[in-house]
């Protein structure tokens, strides 16, 4: 049997070290190619490309590994995969990061790591987005190696995974602390923010977005609770945004 | 009872015929305070704008309403309404569009207008997302305008309202024909898409998206069916992205 194929993608671009983590990882059980954003795209979520043309260019990054840098966002680095790169191949498994920073709970909306890897699983390709709650570029990757290994591996022996797209979220402990997996569901939690205002070297007003990301959810079977007590969490993610219990709220307006 | 307010925003910017058509229902019932990018922000999704600092330019665009355009993305737009612009006062309601072209479906995900509606309703403000199946600069926005300011005065009238967040979509038919209002499910429809190659002037390779939607969904509950038979959709839509059927598929990963 062939290897399977692993497309990796991110949003920090082909030289983050999440990057390399992953692709080193992903190497020991597929082929893997990497087609990836040449400018940081954090926070771009699900936007595309549509009113300007695309570039692609093939790079060297990993030796022996097909390696591709694309101008735009995450997801038009998914679309050029699949309609260009590996054109008529199937792709077996996309994987997404490891992102430098948090996408647990609602940072899956903002997040160009994971809506890369929802675009995989709209086109029916089991997809995994991996995030490390950790900002720095110095962020430690090797810590939860074993279980992005585990997490792989899974979703690889799997004939069907249900849904296709896994939002894995990493604490930031040492691989020893790391307590387990716990699959959870988004946690209702909240940015706080603020702009930061000021004024350009020429006297124009500017504002900065800052934040901080709280957590109001009690329930103990969140993503951001499971992170809490130090375990990985994986939330099984979907595309249906349909608010299924709001419907029957609205019957009133059809007859309003 | 002093008048709701009211924030318009969308994506085709502020000199789009879509807003205008909204801001004008929208001052009937409540005072109107207009944030809308400087430029098209189409299919930019829940894109926010972290790395570089954002401006902000109070304009003359409908008379006596407050009117702002924004360099970022809609969501930046719905930020800075927020914490700048109305800092302070609570927001009743935000109508976002009216967009040109469809957001039902799938689109909701790309859609620069409805994410706009989405950052809203994560700020528990009742938010609505609307679109017409009119892609043209010169679409008639006359024909769905009493159905428009329908589902407006039906929010505006909710003391609370589930989810808070309504993804309209209108079909592109003349008033008469329009048959009425359906509360719906997303259909599971898709891009099927490919890119143009080309060379650009310089000679270097350039690839541009383009697509076709299908919906191979044959739901007769769906916002494409809906649209299809001539009713308005309105898909009630949330932020919790958490595939809970896939959760109990998931269990075997905990000890994998």
């Amino acid at each position: 049997m062939s290897k399977p194929l692993i497309l990796v993608t991110n949003d920090d671009g082909i030289v983050a070290p999440g990057i390399r983590a992953l692709v080193e990882i992903a190497a020991e059980m597929g082929e893997v190619v990497i087609v990836a954003p040449d400018s940081p795209q954090s926070a771009k979520g699900h936007s595309i490309t549509i009113s300007n043309p695309l570039r692609l260019k093939k790079v060297q990054a990993f030796p022996g590994i097909d390696a591709y840098e694309c101008s735009g966002t995450p997801v038009d680095c998914v679309k050029l995969a699949k309609h260009v790169v590996l054109k008529g191949r199937t792709i077996d498994l996309c994987v997404s990061g490891i992102n430098h920073g948090s996408n647990a709970s609602i940072n899956i909306l903002y997040s160009g790591t994971l809506s890369a890897a929802m675009e995989a699983s709209l086109e029916g390709i089991k997809s995994i987005g991996f995030s490390l709650l950790d900002f720095s570029f110095e962020a430690d990757f090797q810590a939860g190696k074993n279980w992005v290994r585990k997490i792989i591996r899974y979703a690889l022996d799997q004939p069907f995974m249900h849904g296709n797209l896994l939002n894995v979220n990493i604490p930031k402990l040492p691989e020893a602390e790391i307590k387990g997996l716990r699959i959870c569901r988004q946690a209702d939690a909240r940015w706080v923010e603020h702009f930061q205002e000021g004024r350009d070297p020429y006297g124009q007003p500017y504002y900065w977005l800052s934040g901080e990301f709280v957590n109001l959810d009690q329930g103990e079977d969140t993503d951001v609770h499971a992170l809490h007590q130090g375990y990985i969490s994986v939330v099984p993610s979907m595309h249906d945004l349909t608010n299924y219990r709001a419907m029957e709220h609205l019957v009133g307006l059809e007859t309003y």
